[in-house]
């Protein structure tokens, strides 16, 4: 009997024969993957033990993320909370009473942000769209648009932007949003986009709607409470989470993004927005 | 003490002395409010209790609605559940063996209506997009597109469609799907479009997401019981819910389309998605 019994274990673990899976054009490389530096990962563990991980656009909005930067590594948003979420249009976090002294540090009114410098796209889409006459894929991966004179990020669901008060104001960066549904492009170069949640997006989809003003939850106990927000860079080697991001400068890449906005038959080809691609990432051991 | 607080309870109930709200030329009219029929209310009520109300699109996928409705007066989704939920992608529900024998009269192979007659939208966006050359809003409400051949109904976000296995099925209307993150356009034209969520879409689209492939849940315990799904004109008339749309073919709509198209400075005017022009309706009285 325990013969068998080992016989069957070891019968369970062999691989079963499978044929390696085809390579297709579209498939990314190994040395596509990149590593996303680790002072370009912040990391929000909320109070229910959930961890949501943003990407910064370091290069996009510098002054916005030297402000965030500053924030995690001063323990500002720990204690904090998630206080609106509103139906098909946000979840907003940080401090709701927007009266909390800033961290050392911040700048209280960086330079508006809400536009890049150059539209740089590795990847152009075939048609223009509702927002802009070009868009496409950056190198390094963001979602991009432009009209020939500007460029902007946009604001596909996911995305993080700085929320602030009436124009001109570009807010701090403390108090933060993600489009939670249909993708919120007319925020696009009107307000700053600072980064882009690569993990764990469904702990704030998924939560509970407010039917209160703008979706601002009108008690605390309906608030989602944030136990800390670091930046990978600031968490012991030993438990820091690593992430790559797939490069879009290679053929690959194009080739994936044909398929994307030109499907096989029978399915009639649609086409695809800059908010439906794909933007692939993966963690990886430290 | 008894007066002083009857005297605040009549200051209280007292409306506070307002000036009337200026009539903008974006705003609707009374007259352009119209009643959508009882047997074109859909209403779902979970288990939850809590109830999404769906308009079904009868113009469009005529035999498609009739399946839904003969389901729904047979009582067929009562008892069965939502059983997927992927992140940034549908909630879907029906019954998950798909095992469930159909309601008498119910077309196992409808038509597909993936497509509809024509491109008859009342009111018309001024920018192609990504995925068709024209789209717009019909008189009745509905977002539209058209590439000069053929129209469709757009998978935007809370639109209602038909799952359906691998082409060429178009499915009967037993399992149904709705968009929960970034519009689902690349399904135009390749599945059905039964109806709009109208109201209670946070209660699909605020569900936990499941991991397990295509969002379906790994566990019968994870799926949100349906109560009852029911036509409106089947609801004894003393609790029919009642709504009414807001017509598009006048130009307060097409006022109010181009102010969401271009935004008023110092916003920078950025243009909307055939999905993201919000289409009011309204609860009335019975």
């Amino acid at each position: 009997m325990l013969i068998s019994l080992l016989a069957l274990a070891i019968a369970a673990q062999a691989p079963p024969v499978m044929p390696p899976a085809p390579v297709l054009p579209s498939d990314a490389a190994e040395g596509d993957w990149r590593a996303i530096p680790d002072d370009e990962l912040l990391v929000m563990t909320l109070a229910t033990g959930k961890t949501v991980v943003i990407r910064l656009a370091a290069r996009f909005a510098p002054e916005h993320v030297a402000n965030v930067r500053t924030l995690a590594r001063a323990g500002w948003w720990n204690g904090e909370s998630v206080y609106r979420v509103q139906e098909n249009w946000v979840a907003q976090w940080g401090d709701p009473s927007e009266k909390k002294a800033m961290a050392p540090g911040v700048k209280a009114v960086p330079a508006a942000e809400f536009e890049i410098a150059a539209f740089d796209a590795a990847q152009i889409l075939s048609r223009p769209d509702s927002y802009s006459a070009r868009s496409g894929i950056t190198a390094d991966g963001w979602p991009i648009a432009g009209d020939g004179k500007a460029a902007w990020l946009t604001h596909c669901y996911g995305m993080v932007g700085v929320a602030r008060d009436a124009l001109p104001s570009t807010g701090s960066g403390s108090e933060l949003f993600t489009p939670i549904g249909q993708s919120a492009r007319r925020l696009d170069r009107n307000y700053t986009v600072v980064g882009r949640i690569i993990e764990g997006m469904q702990y704030l989809s998924a939560l509970p709607r407010s039917d209160a003003t703008m979706g601002f939850y009108a008690t605390p106990g309906e608030r989602t409470g944030i136990a800390s927000v670091r930046l990978a860079s600031d968490i012991p080697a030993a438990e820091r989470p690593k992430f790559q991001y797939r490069s879009t400068d290679n053929p690959r890449f194009a080739a994936y993004l044909r398929l994307r906005e030109v499907a096989a038959p029978p399915t009639v080809p649609t086409g695809a927005s800059v908010c439906d691609v794909p933007l692939a990432v993966r963690r990886v051991a430290g």
